[in-house]
């Protein structure tokens, strides 16, 4: 029992911070999401697809969380965006005081689309805040159906989910309805996109909900 | 620094209870192997193939960990072997003291050979040793090949790589040559072998493995 408490006291802590970012986002008008998703899901592919068309709307930047590593980083500057590595010394996810160290360092007041890429894993980022406006949850095929089930607190926490390599489909014992299903009795809210980055399927409807998401932001604004 | 040294005495207070379970298991001569891998990596699947061969050599058992369901042990245990559930409500690891706690509910002194299947999770499970005689990670082919630098911590830990769902390196952009050198750079000891349980593929080198370690063992013993 005293485990839990601990836990429960340093997620609020957390959440008085991720307050305070997305404070600043909004001050700055910066539309902030936050992707999840195992090792190998394919969040820098899903980034690396978006990030293509979208950067002449927006004006994007990227936020990538590894444990050693600053490869993901390194394929996202490519594109020309700016782009911050956060290095977490083996730790298993970011929290929101990371993104409060790395945002003195970032120009997040001159974007209009932060992406952040947490660390590979699809427990512990579930429940530390970062100051999102969303959590974008990206599952690939052959992880296999049983994901919602398994991992239910990703699925209940966000707003998207990410179906990507729907170009396995053929070669996986996978029921693309089912899952949808499943993951829909987790979180009746949850959107749905399917994608694959290799052969651009279903990537413009994940531009879509892109879209979708900046414009409802303007009007309200 | 603070948060580093907190680190270190949580897994130094761990190591001292793994050190119990070792002395346990070592008193009754039972050969543990810590499964640890990505969600959906095929943990569970690469027990049942070897399970399913080895029954009738070995007395097996099993312990599961998982933060919600008892899928994976349902999965087993439908193999008629000795099969416990540990949910660790959230956490993203088994720790030695779960598996002590496990012990006393667990016939371990009956088996040869105990099976722990941890957590999906290619991060915090390598840093927690449960007492078990070796660590086995399992990586996916569709997770790509980028692990070994980008996760280095359970590569180093481990002493066989399982490379599984090979069935699906050829809709894969995956060189498993450079996977397998990435991999004996961060562990020049690594052993390797690559598996389908698809295909069946790579499963009788897996079981061999095994047998290879259960009859070192016994000519120690």
């Amino acid at each position: 029992m005293v485990e839990i408490k601990v836990l429960t006291d340093v997620l609020k802590a957390n959440d008085a911070i991720a307050e305070q970012n997305r404070k600043k986002f909004e001050e700055s008008n910066v539309a902030v999401f936050n992707l999840i998703g195992s090792p190998g899901a394919g969040k820098t592919s899903v980034l690396e697809v978006v990030i293509e068309r979208l950067k002449g709307e927006y004006r994007i930047g990227v936020i990538e969380g590894d444990i050693a590593t600053s490869r993901d980083a390194e394929r996202i500057a490519k594109l020309g965006v700016e782009t911050l590595q956060i290095n977490t010394r083996g730790a298993c996810h970011l929290d929101a005081n990371l993104i409060a160290s790395a945002l003195s360092e970032f120009p997040y007041q001159d974007l209009d689309l932060l992406f952040i890429e947490n660390v590979g894993n699809l427990i512990c980022p579930a429940g530390y805040a970062l100051g999102e406006e969303a959590k974008i949850v990206v599952i690939s095929v052959p992880e296999g159906q049983d994901k919602p089930a398994k991992y239910p607190v990703i699925f209940r926490n966000a707003s998207l989910m990410l179906l990507n390599k729907i170009d396995l489909l053929p070669y996986c014992d996978f029921d693309i309805e089912a899952m949808k299903n499943d993951a829909l009795a987790v979180n009746p809210d949850l959107e749905v996109t399917a994608t694959s980055c290799t052969t651009g399927e279903g990537v413009e409807e994940w531009v879509t909900w892109l879209r979708s998401k900046m414009q409802q932001r303007n009007s309200k604004g």
